[in-house]
């Protein structure tokens, strides 16, 4: 009986698996996840912290149970100690027995994830919390409950970050947001960054930029207070201790590396973003595994480079692409049927009343990647200007001089708005220029915008810009 | 001097007339408008009688006075009469005066519009209300802030129709929606349309379908009753008189036709649509003559036939490309450098709390047009289902068989989903399969949906009931 092994049994695990299953029905799937739960979302966790979403199971899309009615077999709190290639044999060990066994293999999926990256700084292992795994945001949860907590700490204003400073002051906790860089959300250009960063303060947590993370202070075994020192572009201050940052718990955001060490210690490729190298059919360079999720690499289709974007929408597509792989593998059928393409880097998340998306190339991630680029910022409402409560949003597109090629764009706005990213994601998937871009039929009416969509005044503004025709 | 005249200050000729004059500053631009406003968002014309928008003169985008600073020369209350194209003069009376005059042209736009459509019904011409221009706007809003009114009947159960209806609902008036058809939005499929009937209905408004305006009833010299009878499908109801709708205001809000009548008397080509035909820049048959906005035919992306769109986004585009080919004919530098690439029939709404997209063919329209086409329907939430308030969304997407080309798509939600349509938009604009879709980077954040967005689910569908590949 053919078998096959996942490791790793969330989003981009899972679907494999299932994938797998559905295409060989008589295959041994054997699914080995080293915490609680599988299949669930992590994006939630932040709004499961805040209190919005109050049972952790409402974020499982599919429990162990259920994998298992599927025909399944799911090894929780298992760890994968070794993958033996040669002998096609993955290593395990039981979290909670210590108990060691094997699980022999004829396709594996390595879907082990990302952990969190914690700076090295003593006392950071006992009082930080990580906010990665969902068993980890119910400890988060439970642990806020608790009387004794009236000040947190959050290091990282990335998107997550920022996310849970916001759960935490809606539960009246004082927050305070510490980040290395000059700016919040380093996913956005700092123009558009900044808009954030506004109603961030305005909510009432404090925001230390251009700092990290130095030491802990304590009192007895709690935490009190997390010493800071000054990080900046050389000047004097680099180094400085500055004031620090009350806090009896300290949560650790500062986004996640992709989990490989047992793909390297295996001998698998990896690639230039650290992710595990596999081919737009999801397999490594052995041609028995495949590497999926957060810990796998995707092409940019801009850059033509590797990337590692860990987000679940791609988990999802990596999953499907490498269970039918997997499985045409499995019934001798040549290559699976479908590819992944790669991504453009869509994302976006909703933060303190504000909506905002990204898809394609900031200018940071343009000028890094050496591609040439001119961006335009144009601002305008939401819905007509003589609507009621017509709202702002800002637009920024970026395309490429001479081709006009759009790509990339970025969005914030305090309505909905988030979602028609979605469009400039289309375009960066395609090719389109800002001249044909401008004249595409988008819909119009006075609740939703002006005659002409904010992207498409952006690239008239950009054709202008650019001494493209035709010039509108 | 060169000498441009324009019939028709709105949205089209307004902006031809702008283009024109930013081309060639030195030409003489004359337009003629038959009403009392310039540039105006005839789309904002129910949120004023709604009340929403309170004061008529904040749908103007640009006035008579600003244009005439930008040195146009703006006759108000001037109908043209007729074209005559060998002396190149347009014929003009004063609406207020009857003086006759003449507009001598270099080149002529011809923006006159459309005129609603009215049912040759005894009565309708004196108690029928039309709400087109903005002058009927004003006048309807007007009317109904007198105190004898308390029941109107409206003609046509469109999304002008239903925008009306229930601007009226909201001020307290008791409102009937009467339409031949058999539902509700012609421009969406039945079942797509069925949601926003109930929604409707829901709100105490009064649908009357499969009947249409058979007479009005007089109390003295005031209107008491609308009269209808029933059509059909030639069963026995045909014909038939139906129970009387009280009304003391009947609005007419059963769509227009494009206003040819001078073109055609001139004897300019008539597009199959019934609109004035044009090529790329939007010249008509006579090199010195453009038509544009509502009165002109544009080609539809996914039939290859004319087609005739009454919508600002297109008149302002309709505008910008006629107004630069104008001007390149002035300056005798060839042709105009933009082109209008044609429509694939955007249209978004927001009805009794609902949102609404559409865009390509509908299952009627493709139909009609002899496309074959699959359509699918899904429905999920507009955000996570874990989400509070995850709220709901249908969409409908269409697609042809073999190929797996996108050929539209409807969406139906109880929150911000209209403006999703844009993605099927340029799917439709660039040709992508329901293969190359369900795979795409769309954005995804529990906010805003689950991880596969709600098009792509209903690609993948489409995929599996064509029996394409990759099915995932």
């Amino acid at each position: 009986m053919a078998r096959a092994v996942v490791i790793g049994g969330d989003a981009a695990g899972a679907t494999a698996a299932v994938r797998i299953k559905d295409s060989v029905p008589d295959a041994e799937v054997v699914v080995l996840e080293k915490g609680s739960w599988t299949s669930y979302s992590a994006c939630g966790i932040p709004y499961l912290v805040a209190g919005d979403v109050e049972q952790a199971d409402a974020l499982v899309a599919r429990s162990p149970a259920e994998h298992r009615e599927r025909g399944l077999v799911v090894r929780l709190h298992t760890t994968a100690t070794a993958i033996d290639r040669e002998g096609r044999v993955v290593h395990t060990m039981d979290a909670e027995t210590g108990e060691t066994g094997s699980e022999p293999y004829d396709v594996l999926v390595y879907a082990t994830g990302a952990h969190p990256r914690t700076p090295p700084v003593e006392g950071l292992d006992q009082f930080g919390v990580p906010v990665h795994t969902l068993d980890e945001g119910v400890a988060l949860r439970d642990r806020l409950v608790a009387r004794d907590i009236s000040h947190v700490a959050v290091l990282g204003a990335g998107y997550i970050g920022i996310e849970l400073a916001e759960a935490l002051a809606q539960r009246g906790l004082s927050a305070t947001l510490i980040d290395r860089g000059e700016e919040v959300m380093r996913t956005l250009d700092a123009d558009m960054a900044a808009l954030i960063r506004e109603r961030v303060i305005e909510l009432g947590i404090d925001v230390r930029l251009g700092e990290e993370v130095a030491g802990v202070e304590r009192e007895g075994d709690r935490c009190r207070a997390v010493r800071t020192r000054r990080v900046g572009s050389g000047g004097d201050g680099d180094g400085a201790e500055a004031e620090p940052v009350r806090a009896e718990v300290v949560v650790i955001a500062l986004g996640s590396r992709p989990r490989v060490d047992l793909a390297r210690d295996a001998g698998l490729a990896i690639g230039p973003s650290g992710a595990v190298a596999v081919d737009e059919r999801m397999r490594t360079d052995d041609e028995r595994i495949w590497a999926v999720g957060d810990c796998a690499e995707s092409r940019h289709l801009l850059t033509g480079r590797g990337a590692n974007v860990q987000l679940g929408t791609h988990a999802n597509k990596h999953g499907k692409v490498a269970g039918l792989d997997a499985a045409a593998f499995l019934t001798g059928s040549g290559r699976g049927e479908a590819v992944f393409p790669g991504v453009v880097g869509s994302a976006v998340t909703r933060l303190c009343g504000l909506e905002i998306g990204r898809t394609g190339l900031t200018e940071r991630e343009a000028t890094a990647a050496g591609v040439d680029h001119r961006a335009v910022v144009v601002e305008g409402t939401i819905r007509s200007g003589y609507m009621p409560d017509a709202g702002w949003a800002r637009v920024k597109l970026l395309a490429e001089p001479g081709t006009g090629r759009v790509l990339g764009g970025q969005i914030v706005g305090n309505g909905p708005v988030a979602k028609r990213i979605d469009v400039v994601a289309v375009w960066c998937h395609v090719g389109t220029t800002v001249q044909e871009a401008q004249m595409m039929d988008l819909s119009y009416a006075p609740p939703f915008g002006g005659a002409w969509d904010l992207w498409q005044v952006a690239a008239r503004k950009a054709v202008g810009q650019l001494g493209l025709s035709p010039a509108l």
